[in-house]
């Protein structure tokens, strides 16, 4: 049986496997983000780049001993009116993201990397999802804020939780939108890895 | 500050409850389904009058004592190509619904009531989303029935866990698909209970 290392420090990700039932270790894994924000302002492009540079960052760490191995790695961003937003650094960042947001609809967009040790299969895929937010009042955001659920998630918001009262819909990959498009972890395994998560 | 009681079993609604930071109690109501589903043809018409009847049963039980609180029931079913599909009763009941929902869009309805203790008022609306599943083998949907997932569940599938794996798009509210729609339930103890979650 393949072994699986999920590359990522999103506590999210972490939560999806587990409850998918999947047996896995994680691997945290940093790479410079802000180099490559400077360098690409295609959303997608950029993070199809992050996940791969994180996956391969990850292969390099375990090195080659360790056969049948599998490694996954994501980024995620969100992408509103042409800006790129990710994690926000302050409350007060934070505040200004979810305030841009509100009443509109914006893209939750993944890049995935997956590969495997001693397999030069590198494969990158995406997924892009619109969430749109209910209207809110500024005192509702900032009571939202003070929950602390922005810290880490790109967009400042996490569906699963606090931000369930306000996101109205979305249209695309529920797990997209929580970080990980596992459909696409799942068909990637079973088509290019040979490993079948309902086998 | 008013007291808030969900008037559910499901595990999932309570979860939610829970990672949406909301202080409540949960009350256990159990109203003759069969009875309703037998009467009622319409699946938002059925899981309206379900909703509706299991909170103002919860209302008789809670008694007239407990000022400012607040109950909220749900039901959820599947629509599918006319058909309407509850919780299966059995492995085989639960394959048989997975297989017809493979590689197709069906219809999640949840209905949804809310009343006050002491306070006529009674909102019963409800939510519809569109769940898109992967297709899938004979030997993958055993695999998933086997892992338990199916059971309590209406359509036989819960979404934040093994599911994930195989639903490859929603359109419309995320939390409805769970069992809830949160963002609903925040604008109804709003505008018409006068409660602001995000308060």
């Amino acid at each position: 049986m393949k072994k699986i290392i999920l590359a990522s420090k999103s506590i999210d990700r972490k939560e999806m496997f587990e409850r998918a039932g999947i047996s896995f270790n994680t691997l945290s894994i940093s790479v410079n983000e802000n180099e490559y924000k400077k360098k690409i302002s295609d959303p997608i492009l950029l993070v199809k780049e992050l996940a791969k540079a994180k996956v391969m960052e990850a292969k390099k760490q375990v090195g080659d001993r360790k056969k049948d191995t599998i490694i996954i790695s994501a980024d995620t961003i969100v992408e509103f009116q042409g800006q790129i937003l990710g994690k926000a650094n302050s409350k007060e960042e934070a505040f200004t993201m979810i305030k841009s947001l509100k009443n509109q609809t914006h893209n939750l967009i993944t890049g995935l990397a997956i590969t495997e040790i001693g397999n030069e299969k590198l494969i990158v895929d995406y997924e892009s999802s619109k969430v749109c937010f209910s209207d809110l009042t500024d005192e509702e955001i900032h009571s939202y804020i003070n929950s602390g659920e922005w810290n880490g998630r790109a967009g400042s918001y996490s569906i699963r939780d606090k931000a369930s009262l306000f996101i109205k819909y979305i249209h695309g990959s529920s797990s997209n939108v929580i970080g990980l498009p596992m459909h696409k972890v799942f068909e990637i395994l079973k088509v290019e890895f040979n490993l079948n998560l309902l086998g």
